[in-house]
């Protein structure tokens, strides 16, 4: 299954629009590259929903969000659901902010996202209602550690029912559940956390996969989580003594790069829920 | 000749402004430091113009166009005309919506510009009339091939004869004409388009080779281009088996930092049209 | 000393805003996880001085200072005085546009800086009084060599007390100053020169320093100081013949990822003043 997902994304060279954080915007546009894929960014109102048209997905990621932006992403967003793309949100540092909080719940209420992909806390912060922040069942996803899988596979298929969105939920383990079924992924390491925007170019290459794999949105999602933890778990292997986390970006970007069909298939390291 | 063209940026250390995207900048800003000149990026209105002011030359490019931004390429690109400096426009995506189109256009109208570089469906959208967007000498530009060649070659001189700049179409074969006469060059490698920027990466040396040599803006511009390019293949055979498109990136701006005039003069390859 | 600072870092992970440059944020980024801290990059003024708040340091560069920015600094800069958190000033370009000297001294007059670095004509453009520029005093601060060093370190002491802040002028020689003491660097490479962003990366790593270190900020500003330099140094060693400025900037930020307070103690380099 991994591998024709990941067949799909080169022999299909999707083009992929972003509107995402300046921060990581370059290691996105080059892992995109890698995976087969080809970037666009444009974040100006006035052209925004004229580049999702020409897409085959859209990237919204609130990383660096600001006054120009959010009308921009509210503008491609719809646009994407008229062209019925796949559209994934990104809602980096929610919870940190009033300001990425509530663009974030705005942009879910308004837009059909195919998915939603963040770390524990910044899920729990969009599955919170307003009157709610210390709710119970959003506080087990805080940390998803083998204890408390179970809660957190049913939290984010809760939050997958509410929002009709696959839900990623990314960290030592990853989950990715739509509202019914869900995969528990291992691939990764821990030494990942240490690169800026690992998680910016996961949710890029998972528009990729979105996109070129448009009737299996769990599976693709799930198939971008994989191939990224295990390029990770690949290009830590290929570290050298001395090398740190400038390094080891760029050798993941090449991993990815190289990958095939079949070494995904024979590395993805995952169960079903 | 490519020789001196070279040396003359490392002898007079150019400083050149640019307008540019977000995406590719900090690339763009390593590779005006590896060949020998020196960056300044200021797309704020309030400064732009007196910034040009201070520096040898200026690109602008149109990669992540905003309100913000195309009121300081207009000030920007009317004072470098005011001072003489070389200026060159990156008309990214022209074509792709109508903001990038009619900017570029707008700005080709207002500006004098020293150079035009893009790909060829770029230079294309700015050469087609709003009535003529299927007109048949820019279709010709639309891929440069052995084949179409000879035509791309006098639709780039004439539309250097319309718009007064040098026209560079990079791409497979490169181009690069003034009104009445042209360079073909065949340095580069096709794995660089797995690389973002290395276009916007282009422009940027293009400037410094621009305000090194202001009297000889084609041959300057042909040879930044045969410079890119054979850094391009020179990294290229440096890459290990499993080393992609990240790695890449960083060994381009690596064989520039050490490329020297002879290097350069031995390696080029082109003719004159 | 330097050993304990660098592991006050290590050990407390310290969350450090920065509202900085877009052309070495991602740089400024890796460079914080490579020193132990953790980045958080936020410029809309919305939620400006939210983030400081939950950050343990802030960093204000003006890189590219837009209209947007400037009230964000603001914001955040009185906010972390609120909290009595540090923060760093990195006037990037100032004396090269009205607005950059104009935007730097305000914030200079507004807010209590804890640090100020950049180099040494960005500093004198700081310390001249508009009907001054062409003053005595900050005149010897153009270029740090052997023999202006001592004008040089009473001028530093000099614009420490009229500021409050820690100055740290860095170039070929650097210079860390309170009102009343000063250190001499004598760590880094020249070639971290054809590096952009060589000093952000400081800046940045710097507030980490100054959060972990909150009691002592002229010594974790020095502790900072030798850290970076001594990576150049390291980095430096293990460049290969045919590496330049991009894989260079990778093994700094690789350099510093290892780093140990050993290493650290016995490689600073550097006199009390």
């Amino acid at each position: 299954m991994w591998k024709e997902l990941l067949e799909n994304v080169r022999n299909t060279t999707p083009l992929v629009h972003s509107i995402t954080n300046y921060v990581t915007v370059n290691d996105c546009a080059n892992i995109l590259l890698a995976c087969g894929a080809s970037p666009i960014m444009a974040d100006a109102v006035e052209e925004a929903a004229e580049i999702t048209s020409l897409c085959g997905a859209l990237v919204i990621n609130i990383g660096t969000l600001h006054s120009g932006s959010i009308p921009s992403m509210f503008a491609a967003g719809r646009q994407a659901n008229v062209c019925e793309h796949p559209v994934i949100l990104d809602p980096v540092g929610a919870g940190a902010s009033k300001l990425r909080t509530e663009t974030a719940k705005q942009l879910i209420e308004e837009i059909s996202f195919t998915v939603i992909r963040g770390n524990s806390s910044e899920i729990k912060a969009l599955a919170m209602g307003a009157a709610d922040t210390k709710g119970v069942d959003a506080d087990v996803a805080d940390k998803v550690t083998a204890e408390s899988l179970e809660q957190a596979v049913r939290f984010a298929k809760d939050f997958s029912k509410k929002t009709g969105a696959v839900i990623a939920i990314t960290g030592e383990l990853d989950i990715v559940a739509n509202h019914e079924s869900a995969f528990v992924i291992r691939n990764g390491r821990p030494e990942m956390g240490k690169i800026t925007g690992t998680g910016c170019m996961l949710t890029a290459i998972s528009a990729a996969f979105l996109a070129a794999n448009k009737e299996n949105p769990l599976e693709a999602m799930a198939g971008a989580v994989c191939a990224m933890g295990l390029c990770g778990e690949r290009a830590f292997q290929r570290l050298a003594a001395q090398e740190g986390n400038a390094t080891y970006r760029c050798k993941i970007i090449d991993e990815l790069y190289h990958l095939d069909g079949e070494t995904l298939e024979k590395g993805a390291s995952y169960e079903c829920w």
